[in-house]
């Protein structure tokens, strides 16, 4: 079965093909520059590389153009696009749904309702769904939710202390996202310790981050809550926030609340902390070079992870390992050493030759650690490509 | 030196009266429902109790009722009022200004400043002080800042992600509070403990409720945060909560920002979580007898109170004593179990029958527990009466 897995922006499309029946990914593409006068369309088959400059108005446009692509006469991997069983979306925040679904009426009015709490990501998932089952009304849709992994959260943990009519009504709880990522990560380093009822905690540090507790297999704990613009501080939007300092700087920016939470996820983070830029690498570069502003944004985010990190650790009474994925996770070496600092009390060492050389999938406890520190690349388009399989096969 | 310490409610003023050569508490007193037609104005001094009913139309009238009462011919302790020093006050917020300081219009603006942040306790206090003002202008006032003891929390740990100049100019980063409570725990656990360099967690828990990590006697994390609306859950108020939720209350109650704010910061809580009372021991009865909503207030409070332990535990490196205070910390044997409880692998080893019999100061550990478990009831009167004192004799 072939799984073609989508990762939407408003204007971009980028997607990966896999063959189900040994998870291999036969291609990868994307098109960028949606709705503009000239769209760049690429795809990568084994070595063969392509890029076409196109007119793509809209992602019907784009999924047909990659269609195309990949059912190329020489270099293709596809006899005809209707080999392509589903496409299946990381889809973010479904609110009264979570879990993964084939894409219908239901499902996009459920979208619909929290596009307040997911302005940057519902949206345009929305309008791109419905574009391609008006242009591909045989090719199944299936939408896998970010909330989905966390939906084992007990409720002591995922509860906000609101009045229980919006708790219930409007499904306003800690509802938790990276679920594909965070469910990679529970799956490998399973096979990895060898143990099935590990108690791991997933760091899942990039332009967008959030960690996760999970013990035996399962998410017990998350920093995100109701929307993904809380728990950690992000690229450039304000993680945890105390929301009664809200009418103190509506009274004096004279702004409205739209727009101080505009400000909130597009000017804080990394790049509110530092007033430079909400990328960790330019932060670091800077910071060494005594930029007081960068060092304050790389010490509050080392600070957060480290502060949820031990909220997780006493949840599970204890950690087996601690991974490390995404852009950050996989490559900040000296973000790595900042979060497992200082705590040999904890039983948590850390070998930092073995941290600062490591390139792939590996380990940097040292030899006395009784917990494993590793890092695990992420692969959220597999989760993505078996969640959809399974919603097939349950419908066959 | 005799200094009077005033607990001001809107309706409400309580008092201890200390005499500072050795810190005794000499007379206690409590005025209720100023404003109203009929006041309660009650005073101990030793075994000699009175309570009067009369008209007390503000918070002038009330100290005035009770100076009265403290020269009481018979049992008084004084012999006129002006033996009295100075009225210390445990200020809430004051923004800009955050330390011990003498009140004057200066100390008076800064609190209007923080109105928004502190509605419930900054402007009774400023109505009382500067009535108390004109009614007593020899008397000298004094503000100590429960944000005071906090001043020692790291930059990394104190600051928000969010623009800079809101944070340095409109003055939001975590100001945390209880900070007398948490400065008696420091010094009575440092005493205790006989380790000037201890790490102590001070678990203050009681209608409103904060935890704090302690370092070597400073604070150098809390889980209060810019208003004392945020942290732990509170009787009725929230506590951490997503601000990215409140678009979509506000779109499907069409309540106001202000509205939605007020509800949180009344109808949440352990109220809000139990739909049933914000007071803990009616929820453990509750709970007992199988009702649910009061069983997961009571969960989320526990759980909340462990994820922010685990986060100091880590920020310290590990903890040397856990130390629980406050109404529910020095009452509640059930919360302080499940708090500690399945955290052996980190060194914390309850006694659970040292536990559930304890009356007063005292531990509860286990013999092989690395962390000491403490109860110390807090004494934040005496703090502000030390922190007054020191304000009078810098001046003189």
């Amino acid at each position: 079965m072939l799984i073609l897995v989508a990762n939407l922006g408003s204007t971009s499309f980028k997607y990966r093909l896999f063959d189900m029946t040994d998870e291999r990914c036969l291609a990868r593409g994307a098109v960028d520059r949606i709705g503009e006068s000239e769209s760049s369309c690429s795809v990568e088959i084994g070595d063969w590389t392509e890029e076409r400059t196109m007119t793509v108005p809209d992602h019907g446009v784009a999924v047909a153009a990659c269609l195309e692509q990949l059912t190329d006469a020489e270099h293709g991997v596809l006899k005809d696009a209707s080999e392509v069983a589903a496409i299946g979306f990381k889809a973010v925040h479904g609110g009264r749904i979570s879990g993964v679904f084939q894409v219908n009426d239901d499902v996009l009015d459920a979208m619909a309702e929290m596009n307040a709490a997911a302005p940057a990501h519902n949206p345009p998932y929305i309008a791109a769904m419905k574009t391609l089952r008006e242009r591909f009304p045989d090719l199944p849709l299936v939408a896998a939710f970010e909330t989905d992994f966390h939906q084992t959260i007990p409720a002591s943990r995922k509860e906000y202390a609101i009045p229980r009519e919006w708790a219930d009504g409007l499904h306003i709880r800690k509802w938790g996202f990276h679920g594909a990522s965070h469910r990679f990560i529970a799956t490998r380093s399973a096979e990895l310790l060898g143990l099935e009822d590990a108690r791991v905690i997933s760091c899942h540090l990039g332009g967008s981050s959030s960690v996760t507790a999970i013990q035996s297999g399962k998410s017990v704990l998350t920093t995100m809550g109701m929307t993904p613009q809380t728990g950690l501080p992000q690229n450039n939007r304000v993680g945890d926030f105390d929301p009664f300092a809200l009418p103190l700087i509506m009274n004096e920016t004279g702004m409205t609340l739209e727009e101080v939470l505009a400000e909130l996820a597009s000017r804080g983070g990394l790049l509110g902390l530092s007033g430079k830029s909400a990328d960790c690498r330019d932060l670091e570069e800077a910071a060494a070079e005594g930029d007081e502003g960068s060092q304050l944004a790389l010490d509050v985010y080392v600070q957060e992870i480290r502060r949820h990190l031990g909220g997780m650790i006493v949840a599970m009474g204890g950690v087996d390992a601690i991974v490390f994925t995404g852009g950050i996770g996989e490559k900040g070496a000296d973000i790595r050493e900042g979060v497992c600092r200082g705590l040999q009390e904890l039983g948590i060492a850390i070998d930092d030759k073995a941290n600062q050389s490591l390139r792939d999938e590996g380990t940097f406890h040292s030899d006395d650690s009784r917990t494993q520190l590793w890092v695990i690349p992420t692969n959220e388009e597999l989760i993505v490509a078996r969640q959809t399989t399974a919603v097939l096969n349950q419908k066959a």
